[in-house]
């Protein structure tokens, strides 16, 4: 390739396909597998485009997109980790920083400052964009776990008191769709689904 | 679920997890298993947001992204049709005109009539954006053959005047890039990746 610039977009487009193959504990809805991170990034993205209007305030709906797309990038490195794994999430913030150096490293320069500048965005969860766009990581997974029957939640005997505290950040960032948590808490709680607070 | 709208939006998201679960004929980038078309929308996305520099006129690329995460919904009801295959290309349209109905119907009407839109701007090829996100969506699975020795050239014994043709759209929705695709061919066809034309 004689395009220095367009050689390491291409070479960066090729690196993040092993996305496709970071697993992570969320089964798919029919249950036949567990979901990758590359077609989670997809399901958040396609939630935000539908419910950006429960947005707690005005928000950029491009940013909000752009970061779901990328915000597990660094996975690639550092592995998904089970958000109910205490041991696990010890060292995840070092491993990821380590991954975002060298995944947006790859880049031109100045795309990969917008990358990193992105994640860390997210991962600082100060703007409205970032908040809402964490809710809808939090949200979707409740979701396939009350259409697989307890899904994670039955397989690693996880307790409603911790999903709830997992839940939390939806109270800031779509405070309109705290509702409808408490009714899928309760009604997995009714079903046998989740193991109620111990 | 009290509010109407809130559950027809959730529906829909619970219904298009099943993207994850319709098999293109592309292969990973490591060989190891076909691509799906939900991670396969979001690699589109992905490289629509580094590659918008190669658009032919000034795109928005919310409007691309937003297309490329919905084009291949309507394959849940009307399955991937292999590019390559004649006979199962002749009913596609009205199988995925269908599928789009059914889908998008599902939403609250405004919203259903925009992801309807964007399907419909991306079936008709007439604005940039449209023709933009072809262009990435040719342009991935190239990469992807390169990547897997040939990959589904191979298996289905594709040549090259067939993968020329295909890859047309590139020189109409990303001009800059079709020096690339050129390079690409050559070297598949040097490397045996890729019969030349009979």
């Amino acid at each position: 390739m004689q395009d220095n610039r367009l050689s390491q977009q291409i070479q960066f487009i090729v690196e993040i396909d092993k996305l496709k193959g970071v697993l992570r504990q969320t089964l798919l809805t029919d249950s036949s597998r567990r979901e990758n991170s590359a077609e989670h990034s997809w399901h958040l993205a396609m939630m935000a485009m539908l419910l950006i209007e429960y947005a707690p305030a005005p928000v950029n709906v491009l940013q909000v997109i752009k970061m779901l797309l990328i915000h597990d990038l660094v996975e690639i490195d550092a592995g998904d980790t089970f958000c109910y794994d205490v041991q696990g999430n010890l060292g995840k913030a070092e491993r990821e920083k380590q991954a975002a150096a060298r995944l947006f490293g790859q880049l031109p320069v100045e795309q990969g400052i917008e990358l990193r500048s992105l994640w860390e965005e997210f991962e600082a969860q100060q703007t409205s964009e970032a908040q809402f766009a964490t809710a809808l990581d939090r949200l979707q997974p409740l979701l396939h776990n009350q259409q697989t029957a307890g899904g994670t939640w039955r397989i690693h005997g996880i307790t409603l008191d911790k999903v709830i505290e997992r839940m939390k950040p939806i109270k800031t960032g779509a405070p309109q769709l705290w509702t409808l948590v408490e009714q899928v808490l309760e009604e997995s709680v009714n079903a046998g689904y989740l193991k109620p607070a111990p």
